[in-house]
């Protein structure tokens, strides 16, 4: 690293943050970054700096927004009794590329006795001022012991409003095969086996 | 990609135009930093843009400088009669990881009669104003159809001068194995054998 200038440095340790950018790789980047010309550099600095500026939280479901629209909220064509309940707005976009076709409610958090986190501080109050219009809620939480608490938390609050609750199936991912998956999650594919109608 | 708003989108396309980096990893990279605290988005973005301001070219050998100070030219412990030529400044960074301690000589490209880069487009004449204080040149350029026609060119130029000129060893690296090498590289190793003194 000795042998960088220290605004090159700066760019490796940056790059370095992410995930799954290690060292070896980060200086690779900044060095392609160095030998790429102004413009390229520009509009890459420049589309960090938009990224925040532009993004906003829909108030309805708390997703990611740019131009004060929500095109979740506002498309017609979603299932609006169908609600998707997720941790953070970026699980959205993960759920958005499956066929689910219904509407979101984004927590914000998980709820963690250990971090402080506590049913208040999540979006829960407007959660609940939409639940009158639902039919069905899936819970899209990561199992976890936070996901846990919080899911079981949800489920309870869910009894009093006449809503079917469901959370994602655990089993064999497609394309895998049976000798890569750990036991634990064999043993969910079992217990949640499906009948072949 | 049609889940994201417009400005995440603008940020993938930055990434995934960096080597190595797919489009999946571009996703995941983006939206890691959608999820960051602004402070770490706007040091990221600023050490993009510092990279392009604070860097210059040193006016003797050409290598990238910060604060108008070249510390390769100015560093009296360095071999001043050696001098590794080599085809773009960041391959300085990648030599300096070795124990070399000489001086370098940036060509700024190497000569291409497909894109028309001849040896007046490249540092060669700094390169003949410094040769008069130098005992022996490396010339450190990739094998390739242009890098071969530059070493000729400019080991053809060094032959009026009393210089000593080498280039880099070709063979196996250290750390692999026989049987993960390819056969040119095998005939250059043997080719180029050392005796065992």
């Amino acid at each position: 690293m000795n042998v960088y200038p220290d605004c090159l440095k700066k760019l490796i340790l940056q790059f370095s943050k992410l995930p799954g950018i290690g060292n070896k790789t980060a200086e690779r980047l900044s060095i392609y970054i160095l030998n790429s010309n102004n413009n390229e550099v520009i509009d890459f600095s420049k589309a960090l700096n938009d990224l925040k500026d532009s993004i906003q939280i829909c108030k309805v479901c708390n997703c990611f927004i740019e131009n004060d629209l929500c095109y979740i909220c506002n498309d017609s064509y979603r299932n609006d009794k169908l609600l998707c309940i997720v941790k953070d707005p970026t699980d959205i976009f993960l759920i958005e590329k499956s066929s689910f076709k219904g509407k979101y409610h984004v927590l914000g958090g998980l709820i963690s006795p250990l971090d402080g986190t506590t049913p208040d501080n999540l979006n829960i109050d407007s959660l609940e001022k939409r639940l009158n219009d639902i039919d069905e809620v899936i819970l899209a939480i990561d199992p976890s012991q936070e996901g846990d608490i919080t899911i079981l938390y949800i489920s309870d609050l869910l009894k009093k409003y006449n809503i079917k609750v469901s959370r994602l199936a655990r089993g064999i991912p497609v394309g895998s095969s049976l000798e890569y998956i750990d036991e634990v999650t064999l043993t969910h594919s079992i217990n949640d086996r499906v009948e072949i109608k």
